[in-house]
């Protein structure tokens, strides 16, 4: 196995038509704080790695039964899961069903915690400019998507945001936020990377989950 | 004449049912350099004003001659003018025909300068966060503008994308990029705010035109 990606939550092998993810126990947030929608590395908690993937793995089965197609093939360990090999999109597309995080901070005034939004946004993946909010039709003119992609993007994304919001509120949680990644495969687009509490925001109330208390709700 | 608003470029009387802009000598830019992109006061330059209203004159006169319908009455003297009062929309809808500035600077690595847009993009107008992009989608959600009247700023701001264009073609220049604010009155949408060398760049060959240069085409 070719070791192809070191991330900060992950490195990617490569094993021949697979990807093979091992996801590492670094844990994410910003000014020194853990924070799902945080982007800098603030520490290590042994079994988050593993966590990790195991929400993954429910969250990727719970969307391929309800008909989104994901990358995920099958887990090999407790770190380590085997993943198709798609043509990675290097966007983020952000559903924010209840506004928090970046949303209030960027829009500070103009929003108000947990106000209903059911919105799609999407920011350009580069940790170099601290990903930026793109426009769509700015997407289509630098080339990164096309048209029909970006449409057909904004549509998986609103399928999965009921998918887990139906889940969800059979728990009696709401839905904050979620990011997903797209790639191509074979003409067609699935979700791949990952989506956990690494990548998605429950609450209970007006109080966010912690991936721990995520974990006991998909038990 | 009630002072209602003093900006960093224009003070703003209300008149019965109009609005007088008084255009200040005061000079725009970012990191203490002029840019029509900038938002810091860096200076003063005497003309300045009365050349930024002899170009909104100018431009606005363009639009309404090419059925686009902006808030200018008349000029009162070289730095007043008499315009309808719309009530603000809180937006700045930017329009890139090429890329330049802010655009170069939030996509670093992604466009080339004068690279081929043809986009249009929209900003939340706060000064204290900086004007933030701001997705279509959030725009509605947080009650700035209807669905309806995003997509008619879009489709206006397209119009006066093709008007500028041939004007400045006719004349041997390029537009780069301006930036439009949308007003409503009547149940109507028309343009409002300025529209001259501070919100809009040209470029002849790929140099972008100084303020003074833009008059000498105008003339």
């Amino acid at each position: 196995m070719r070791l192809i990606y070191s991330g900060k939550t992950k490195d990617v092998y490569e094993d021949g038509p697979y990807l093979i993810f091992h996801f590492k126990d670094t844990v994410l947030g910003r000014e020194g704080r853990e924070d799902s929608g945080g982007n800098e590395v603030i520490g290590e908690k042994e079994g988050k790695g593993s966590l990790v993937l195991k929400q993954t793995e429910f969250f990727f089965r719970l969307l391929e039964r309800n008909g989104v197609k994901t990358h995920f093939v099958g887990r090999i360990d407790e770190r380590k899961a085997r993943f198709l090999k798609a043509e990675r999109i290097p966007l983020e597309v952000i559903y924010r069903e209840l506004a928090y995080g970046s949303f209030l901070r960027r829009y500070k005034g103009w929003a108000k915690p947990f106000q209903r939004l059911g919105i799609v946004e999407f920011t350009l993946k580069d940790d170099s400019l601290d990903d930026p909010l793109i426009a769509e039709e700015a997407i289509t003119a630098l080339g990164i998507a096309g048209r029909e992609e970006v449409e057909e993007m904004k549509e998986t994304t609103r399928k999965v945001a009921r998918v887990l919001r139906d889940f969800l509120s059979s728990k009696g949680l709401q839905l904050v936020d979620f990011k997903l990644e797209f790639g191509r495969l074979d003409g067609e687009l699935i979700v791949i990377d990952e989506l956990s509490g690494d990548t998605m925001r429950v609450a209970k109330g007006n109080r966010i989950l912690t991936r721990e208390e995520l974990s006991e709700v998909i038990g």
